[in-house]
């Protein structure tokens, strides 16, 4: 008998789904209020329990309560699997779980909602949204002139779920997707697979740039003045990996400068952003708050993927998306 | 031998394909100043010439010297062959022209352009980007719950070019699309097709309503009060077709009361929009200039329509997209 820790909300969610696993499965939950309790009985626990397994979502870690959530995993003695709702494992908190867990299995069904982010990006800067609020605010009519995804030339730097998920979409749009990424070869929805250190010689022909790799020594402030220098006058950058790619005095510069014309960013280096930050009313910069993930759409899907994992587990299966214990190495 | 009037910028951008023709073209230009001149010698012409065929697109539209291009093909004893950029006839002037041309040639290429408006639009809508920019705006670090392309419902009223063009592009992003239309039957990018008679019903389970049709007396006013209070207090309403399929008035009270959450408009009633009228200022209401058609890709693809019906004139052929004289009956 093992015994699974879920947020309370992330429970009562999928309660019709965990039905009938009573006699293999203790499951506890643990509230906003930081109250324990076991879910099929409704019983009040005094303490933390012993505890298993977790599924870790956005229920659990944007919840007041996540130090608990967290200090149960990490004070449990035989703690054995945790499920991650994100793709992500260089978060301090998930590396501590990671170090601690026998399994740990992540997700990747943020990168729909992500590459959806991206899409909205693009086409608000081709379609000239900025010119065209500002018009509206004037009440003026005067036609603007746009640009077309169709044709659009992208160079997606990282080519993994969530740069696939972009490149699928793009080129189902009539867009022409380069994928960066070390393994070569075809990939879904790029035209080109080339590898990092082609990125130089390619920013000249893009249109639109999009980051989407994670932070590492090798991609930490890849983004700087030779970077931006290199990009076309009329061209995107964009940010949906992680702030420290970004060395952002540089950009603030280059956007100065006029090269790119324009930057989209999901992610800063300091997180949340401080309000004095020059980023948040540069003209030529729109920012959104780490949310491009954030739609029911992407926790429903996480949830399948720990539902089909909890079968696996259960069954004695090999789990989806393992995470290799090396990755968690001190 | 016959001569082809085209606006000077026109011709400039199309010389080099129109090389060769001399033998059996005269081209006759009109600039911006109204100034005329033979397009092959450069020689000026001192009054309007005779002409037998006209490309009608964007640059001699929004000319200076519009009228001057107009009367040209009105006063012309044997104009035969008017070939339009636009899908469009009911307006008057290219009415009057399609009285007077033996041929009168459409051109369905304004409809990629107007569907990447109509994603863009949805996406900045399922994607909140007013509140996003609200935030930002007041650098406030706030996660906003996003809605996806990805699975949300679209009715699509009016399944010709335009319609067929984002319904698409839709489904390829994983939308789902009920077209409308008389013809029942299959149609490209809808996962289905219903009668006009049919769309009350469908309102009510719609995320995004679009007009995509042209205004005749049934189309006249179709959204009104009625209309709107079918619709889900959290769907999206977009106008790509004509103004006056609107009931404005209605519009901003069905706003006001929260049914629908939010409009976008390409077209309204009175273009361009008066200064003082209040659509302008709606802070649920996106309006653009009716110029969701204006990229250079529209310019490029009515070009090649153009160039491809010169062929098939020259040679004596059918041309493609020819309107039935009858469309034209005073």
């Amino acid at each position: 008998m093992k015994t699974l820790l879920l947020h309370a909300r992330t429970f009562a969610r999928l309660e019709p789904r965990l039905k009938g696993r009573e006699a293999v499965l203790a499951i506890v939950t643990l509230d906003d209020a930081g109250r324990w309790h076991n879910a099929y009985t409704s019983q009040a626990l005094k303490t933390p329990p012993e505890v298993h397994l977790a599924y870790g979502n956005v229920d659990a870690f944007y919840s007041p309560s996540v130090r608990d959530f967290m200090l149960a995993i990490l004070k449990s003695e035989a703690f054995d699997w945790f499920q991650s709702a994100a793709a992500g494992i260089e978060n301090p908190a998930l590396a501590s779980i990671g170090q601690k867990a026998r399994l740990y299995t992540t997700n990747h069904t943020q990168a729909e909602a992500m590459a959806e982010w991206a899409l909205w990006q693009a086409l608000d800067f081709l379609r000239d949204g900025p010119g065209h609020r500002a018009l509206q605010r004037q009440g003026k009519w005067m036609r603007l002139k746009a640009r077309e995804m169709q044709g659009s030339r992208w160079l997606v730097i990282g080519y993994g779920s969530i740069g696939e998920a972009v490149g699928r979409r793009v080129s189902a749009l009539s867009g022409v997707v380069t994928g960066v990424r070390r393994r070569q070869g075809p990939a879904p929805g790029a035209a080109r697979i080339i590898p990092p250190e082609a990125v130089a010689g390619e920013l000249p022909g893009a249109d639109v740039v999009l980051l989407s790799l994670p932070h590492t020594p090798e991609s930490e402030g890849m983004a700087d003045e030779g970077f931006f220098a290199k990009m076309r006058s009329d061209a995107l950058f964009m940010n949906l990996g992680r702030g420290a790619l970004v060395d952002e005095a540089a950009l603030v510069a280059a956007l100065d400068a006029g090269r790119p014309a324009y930057a989209a960013l999901d992610v800063t280096r300091i997180e949340p952003l401080p309000e004095e930050s020059p980023l948040w009313r540069h003209p030529l910069i729109a920012i959104t708050p780490h949310d491009s993930s954030d739609t029911p759409g992407t926790i429903a899907r996480a949830d399948e993927t720990f539902l089909s994992n909890l079968e696996n587990y259960l069954a004695g299966r090999t789990l989806t998306h393992l995470v290799d214990r090396a990755a968690f190495a001190a």
